[in-house]
This record gives structure tokens, C-alpha cells and sequence, in this order.
């Protein structure tokens, strides 16, 4: 039967005299290619190594620093997750190991590893192992369609060669190490662990993040199929773009359109009753969050809404109630170079809090659906895509136990005028007040278009979108508190 | 008896008429100093605020961040160090918190933390004690000398004011939660707290960090007060310099100068017994970084030494023997802008080891008083500085376990000329060849005389300097290797 690893497993292999004749150009070539990517910066390259153990990966590492320049080259090992590391959704390590634009990162399979493990179970929950896989796909897709490619090399060998391999690393204290008990269970099941790659294989293979099989028995063979799939990679003069995903989330909430039209923007609260309900919803939630359920919980907090719409006002009015240790509150504003060389997500995966914390976004990822998408600053093609990567991003905070709470204040234009002519006039307030804001203004149906179609695409279950009138601020801020002290009791 | 206190403890207030007169025209030059400040953006700035419990100091991180624009404000809160922080020096994290240039960092009193402890338990080892004050110390020092201003505020009140507040706190269940065991413990012996406060205030009150005590027991006094200092740090037009310290450190090893004119630059080794020992000698090193008792050490490498003197070769025959998880090779260029942004030992703490692991630096912090000195990028009292605060960090790594190495590569300028011109006409090393190279060259004399510096002034026993010849390549890497595991095995 003819498998993808036919021709590995016959072991085939290059002479000296022939690999000798074919190292120096092919060195040469991928160091200029490399360079050329370094002054382009249009992308960055991630090579993520698979495969069978005992086929040499950890050898093919030190072959590309070799001849690579290794100060743009970067290896991405991961151990067992730290507890520390626990303490926040899996993928999170991952997203922040993501090498800037013109560098290279080499990562080892720690993608996969959990899919391997599943598979190398005798019973696998084919549930679980299709989300472990669309998971994956999720996260290559992302990164490849925010210029980062990505190319993944499957070491093989046939099992005679992994046997002879083996007993030779055994046979050497200081070279067995790396054959570990995983290595050796492996050894005495070649067929299972051969099925199971090409499982892992065919489920994740894509022309945008697309699977090489390196015939790794002999050392010549390897090291020159391995040079050439990365100068194959960096001679590609574009990337391929993924295919889009079905917009709409599993747990997208169906709503309809014009709530910001809806809203009563005429509701108020009185004085008296605010400050007794404040002081009641603080106190509440200030008791929630240090219950003890909350420790396997986390709080994310958004704040969008037009300028003056009242964010700064009632993130205060939260944080007042909270412990300055547990909570982290981020004012979003233009990213910096170095994030602008990473996908757009990279910088919030950051900050995402760990259990039993609080992270308040002023402003955040919406950015991409909202002043990126009005000003320009994201391609269509790029914002229009974001929905579902959000969806994804909030879905891993929530799968780890965050509660993920969107606020959107709403003001009307008369309210928004009023408030900015205050703002110029209240000598401590001015600062808030800039030529952008009054520009922002101006484009207010633009806003309000991308504010619904946002709603609309990225209002789930497990991050629900709160659309909040809030031309009385105190009203908004009562608001905000009572549903983020309820969303928390009930976690 | 008069003491600090004294004005603290009569409980000084300020009317709410008072107050409303002196509020408007403090926040408008607060803010407008902020602006000045984060445009300038020639220091960050970070308060400190500690204080005896129930006088507020939550309440206070609140209010600077309402009347500061927010944006530029971070609170840097600790809790207890995770098990992932404890595998660290415990200074890193303070380190990673640092403000970039143009922002505030408001620090609870976290630095103190471990002095007030200490000071709190029956028996104070006296030794201890001092050695941990000298650690703040150095840690100020160091900040202030690199453009961090810090001042410290001291929340204090008087006994009766103090257990008003705290029953206060306790009557109302959603507020007790602010009163926690210690704080309970505070209330019963504030007299030892107070005395406590005084030994630390006296202990670490410095002209570059000053203290501030501030009256707390009236809401409006604490935040006139506050503010007050805030805005006096602001229009402090330079920030005092700390007085240097004794350059000795205490681990300093007495050595010649002229180091490298010593070396036996015609030490070699031939082909068959450098395969032979390398074998040998990347085995045991292997199996030495393996051992359980390193899982409690870490192994910080430094790489220094004229251009193509053999870094990254030498390097490389180090990684070969380490399993990719377990290391990082951190190639070390130009820092870049948010770097240049903080102190320049910020992003070398950045890139310490946890323990159980390897750093590898390929040049490092000793850029510092080597290119920075010898290029003027860093001015005379900075880089004479360095050689200072470069053996407290040293020591702060040697402290929670790291083995620390430093390795100085020596060639002859002779061989230098040859090895540039093999690879001017390598196809696949000449990219390792720039015109700074050249550059450099002609600095030789420049180097040699920086680098005999460095070694007299940060060979210590807790950071020994390895400086070795290295015309002949493959000596030099034996050596290097040789030298890495013997420290390993003896640690």
C-alpha cells in the first residue's frame, strides 16, 4: 500500500563526494535569501519540526544555526507547561514565542504535541481530538494570514534505521538521554506512532502551512532536504493566504441589527440612588472576586464606545472595589514597531490575565473592526477576517476559565458635543481632548456602521457584548457594575 | 521625643473648603507637569508607596490615576512570588516593571516587603538585615543613576486615628477584606510598626530617594500631600545623581593587569585529540546539566572577545551537548528603542534563567564599558558606573544559584586579519564581515585597554572571567567547554 512516507522509509541517502558538491550553493543561496527577508520584513518565517524520534531533529536545529545567520534565527522549545504557565490558556506561550517580521523562529512540534499524545492513547475521543486539530488550524491559519508563514517538516526514517539510530544514542550514557521513555515506547511501536503521524499529517496539511516528509535516515539526505524546504520557503515571493472560515462562532448569539438605535438613551438614576447602589455594586463585587471559585476564574473587561462616552469614568468606579494586585487595567493605543512586526493579536495575548485576575481593556482588540477599519489602517481583507479571529481569541481565554465582558457606552452626537465642550473648558479635563477626537466625530455613522456589524459578528456566549446607553453617566456606570458582579456570581 | 513622625501623628486636616480652593489649580499643574515629563521623556518616574496599614495607600493609587492621564500610569503591584518567579533572582521582577522614559510607575512597597518582615519578627539578624537594605539600596542607586527617578511616599496616621480606621474597615463586610491578618496584627503593636517604619525610612531615605511622610488620617490632607509630591518630583529640573560605590566588590579577585599580553596565543591542539575531548568533554557536560542537583542551579555564559575571535563557533559546540529546551542563545546587537527606553541592564534581566536552565549571551551587558565606551554611546560616568551595578547583577544572578562564566575569546590582531580576509572570500561567511568590523579593527587598542579594564574591575569569585587565547580554534573551544563543565560538576 503506498503511504506518504514511501520514500523515507526506503532510507535514501546522499554520498559525501555528492552532498560536498551541493553544500556550498545551497548555503550560499540561503543566506542571501535569508538576508533578503531580513531587509524585506514583509514576513516573518516560523519552521515548525516534527516528526519521528531518533530521526535527528534536535540535530537539524543546530545545522540551521549554522547556516543561517542565527542572530535573526530563534529556536522555540516549549517543556511541560509550568504551573505558572497553567494558569492561562495553553496557546498563550505559543502566541507570545512569535518571531517579528524578517526573523526566523524554529519550532519544535509543541503545537502537536497534545494531538500526538491523544492519538498515542488506545482509545482517542474523536471529539476531543477534532477540536485538539481545529485548534491548531485555527491558530496556523491566523498567524499565516497575519505574515507569518509557516512551514512544518515531518522527520522519518524507516524502522530499521530508527532501531539502528536508537541503540546507537542507547548505547552512549551521554547520548542516551535523548532517547526518553516516550522515545522507547515509541521504538516498540513504529507502526502506531507511523499511523498517527500521517493522521496528524493529512488533518493539518494546508497549501498555506504545508507538511515536508525529510528522509532522515542518512545525516547527508537530511540536512539537504532540510535546506532546501527553508530556501523553498523563503524564495516564495507570497504567502499563501488561508481559506476564511465560516464566519459566524458556534455560540454567536443571534441579535438584531440597529441596537444602537434601540437603546433608551433618556435612562437615568438619581443622585441619592447612585451613590447607595454604587456602594452596594462595589461591595458586591468586591466580595465575588475574592471568593474562592474566582482562583480557577479570570476577568477580561472591554471598553469600547465613541470618545467621552464615559470608559475612564466606569473602569474607575470597578476598580475602586478591587485589589490593586488583582487587577490590571491597559489603556490600548497605537501599537509600537515591535508589535506592528507581530500579528495584530500578539500584543493582547500579553496581557491576558492568568486565573483568579483581572485584566480591564480601555480600548482593545476592536481596534482592527473599528478605527483600523475606518482609517484604513487594516486591508479589508484584514479587518473583515478579525471577526473570526477574535471569536477564536475570546473562545481560548473562556475554554481557560475567563469570564469575557464587552462593554460598548453608548452616547448621542448631542451628548458627545456637550461633554467635549466641557472637556475644553474644564482646565484638568483638556487633555482629553484632541484634534482626533474632533475628526473622530465627524466620522460618527462610519463608527456607528462598524460598531453594529461588530455586534452583529462577535456577540457570543462566551463573550458577550453589553451595548449600554450611558448619556447619564452615572446610570452606565451602575450598569457596568451590576452586569459584571452578576456575570461573576454566576461563574 | 521628637521624631519623624511627629507631624504625621497630630492627624493634620484640611477643610472641604480648603481643599476645593487648592484642588483645581494643584490637578491642572499636575497634569500640565505630566505632559512636560512624558515629552521630554528624559527620565521615568516611580513613586513608591508604603506606609503603616489603614492609612489609605490603595485609595491614593486610585486618585493618581484620576488626576494623571491615565495612559502614561502604570501600577506595578506584587503578590507573593509565584513558584515560576522563585526560580528566579527575586529582583527580576522588580526589573521587568520598570517604566519605559516619559511614564509613571506607581510601586507599592514591594522592595520593602522583605525588610519589613524581617524587622517585624522577635530576633532581627543584624547581618541579614543589613544585607538586605544594601540590596534596595544598590537597586535605587542603580535605577536613579539610569534615569529613573523615585521618590517615596509613607502613609502614616497616629494610633487613635489609625484604630478608628481599621474598625472602620471591619464593620463593613466588603471593606474588612482590606484588613487582613497582618494588618490586624499592625494594630495591635503599633508601636513596634512605628518604629519599624523609622528604621527603614532612615535605613534607605536618600537625597536621589527621598522619603515623604505623609499625614494621612485626613482624606484631604493625604491627597493634598500627595499630589504635592508628585508634582514636586515633576518640576525637579535633573534628577541627583547617587553617590558612587566603593568600585570593590567584595568577590573581587585579585589579578594582573595585562591579561591578554600573558596569553599563550600559540597554545593548540591537534585534530585527533580535539575530536577525541570534544566528545569527551560535550558528554560530561551533557550528563552534567542533566544532574537533579542542577535542577536548583542555572548557567549564565558570556561571550566576549574581538570580532571573529570564535564566539559563535565556540557556542555551538556548547549547544550541541544541550538538549534545545533546556537553552538560549541570546545574540546581543544595538538595543533597541523601548530598550533604550529603560535602564540598559533592563533588557538583559529580560533574558536571565530560570533554574534548571542555560543562557548563552553572544556579547552582553558588558557592552556597556566595551563599544558604548569606546564608541561614546554611553557617557564617561555611565560606563565607569557600570562596572558596579554589572557586579551586582552578577551577584544577584550567583545569588539564587546561577553558575556565571564569562568567557573573553583572544586572538592577535594578526590572526583577526586572516580570519577576516577567509571570510571575505567564504561565499557563506562573508556575511559575518562588515565594513564595522573594519571599523572596530582599527580600534584595537581602544579594546584591549577597555577590556583589561573590565577584567581588573568585574573578575569576581562569584562571575570569574575565563580570558583565553583563542588563535587556534579548536583550543579555545576545548578550553571553553572544559571550563563550563568542571564549573558545572563543582557547583
Amino acid at each position: 500500500m503506498s503511504s506518504m512516507f514511501d520514500e523515507a522509509e526506503k532510507d535514501p541517502a546522499l554520498s559525501d563526494d555528492a552532498f560536498a558538491r551541493l553544500e556550498e550553493p545551497l548555503r550560499i543561496q540561503l543566506l542571501k535569501e535569508q538576508y533578503r527577508h531580513l531587509k524585506l520584513k514583509d514576513r516573518a518565517l516560523v519552521i515548525v519540526v516534527a516528526g519521528i524520534d531518533g530521526a535527528g531533529k534536535g540535530e537539524t536545529i543546530n545545522l540551521l544555526n549554522e547556516w543561517l545567520d542565527p542572530r535573526h534565527v530563534r529556536t522555540l522549545a516549549f517543556n511541560e507547561p509550568t504551573q505558572e504557565e497553567k494558569a492561562y490558556p495553553s496557546i498563550r506561550r505559543l502566541w507570545q514565542s512569535i518571531p517579528p517580521k524578517g526573523s526566523v523562529g524554529i519550532m519544535f512540534g509543541a503545537v502537536y504535541m497534545p494531538i500526538l499524545k491523544a492519538l498515542s492513547k488506545k482509545k482517542v475521543n474523536p471529539d476531543k481530538l477534532e477540536a485538539m486539530i481545529s485548534s491548531v488550524r485555527k491558530f496556523e491559519d491566523t498567524l499565516v494570514a497575519n505574515d507569518v508563514q509557516i512551514i512544518k517538516l515531518w522527520f522519518h526514517l524507516s524502522r530499521e534505521a530508527q532501531r539502528a539510530r536508537i541503540e546507537l544514542l542507547l548505547s552512549n550514557p551521554s547520548t542516551a538521554w535523548q532517547v526518553d521513555k516516550n522515545d522507547e515506547k515509541v521504538f516498540k511501536h513504529f507502526d502506531h506512532v507511523r499511523q498517527t503521524g500521517q493522521r496528524i499529517i493529512e488533518a493539518t496539511d494546508a497549501a498555506h502551512a504545508p507538511w515536508t516528509i525529510i528522509p532522515s535516515a542518512d545525516k547527508n539526505m537530511r540536512i539537504f532536504r532540510t535546506a532546501q524546504s527553508v530556501l523553498t520557503a523563503f524564495q516564495q515571493r507570497t504567502i499563501h493566504v488561508p481559506p476564511s472560515h465560516d464566519p459566524s462562532s458556534p455560540n454567536k448569539r443571534p441579535r438584531s441589527r440597529h441596537r444602537l438605535d434601540k437603546l433608551d438613551y433618556a435612562a437615568s438614576v438619581s443622585k441619592e440612588n447612585y451613590d447607595q447602589e454604587l456602594m452596594q455594586w462595589q461591595n458586591r463585587l468586591s466580595t465575588a472576586v475574592r471568593e474562592k471559585s474566582f482562583k480557577k476564574k479570570s476577568l477580561v473587561l472591554v471598553f469600547e464606545g465613541q470618545d467621552a462616552a464615559g470608559k475612564g469614568g466606569a473602569i474607575r468606579r470597578i476598580t475602586r472595589a478591587l485589589d490593586a494586585r488583582q487587577y490590571q487595567t491597559i489603556s490600548v493605543t497605537a501599537p509600537r514597531p515591535f508589535e506592528m512586526d507581530r500579528p495584530y493579536l500578539w500584543r493582547f495575548w500579553r496581557k491576558v490575565p492568568r486565573q483568579g485576575r483581572i485584566a480591564i481593556f480601555d480600548r482593545s482588540w476592536y481596534g482592527r473592526v473599528l478605527v483600523e477599519r475606518i482609517e484604513g489602517y487594516a486591508k479589508r481583507s484584514a479587518w473583515q477576517r478579525a471577526y473570526q479571529e477574535i471569536n477564536d481569541f475570546e473562545m481560548q481565554l473562556a475554554k481557560r476559565g475567563a469570564i469575557v465582558l464587552k462593554f460598548w457606552l453608548a452616547v448621542t452626537p448631542e451628548e458627545q458635543l456637550s461633554r467635549f465642550r466641557a472637556r475644553e473648558h474644564s482646565p484638568y479635563k483638556n487633555f482629553k481632548i484632541t484634534p482626533e477626537d474632533w475628526r473622530n466625530r465627524r466620522q460618527w455613522p462610519a463608527y456607528t456602521k462598524a460598531a453594529e456589524e461588530m455586534f452583529a459578528k462577535t456577540d457570543t456566549s462566551h463573550a458577550p457584548w453589553h451595548v449600554l446607553p450611558a448619556n447619564d453617566k452615572h446610570h452606565a456606570r451602575l450598569e457596568v457594575l451590576k452586569r459584571i458582579t452578576q456575570a461573576v456570581e454566576q461563574a
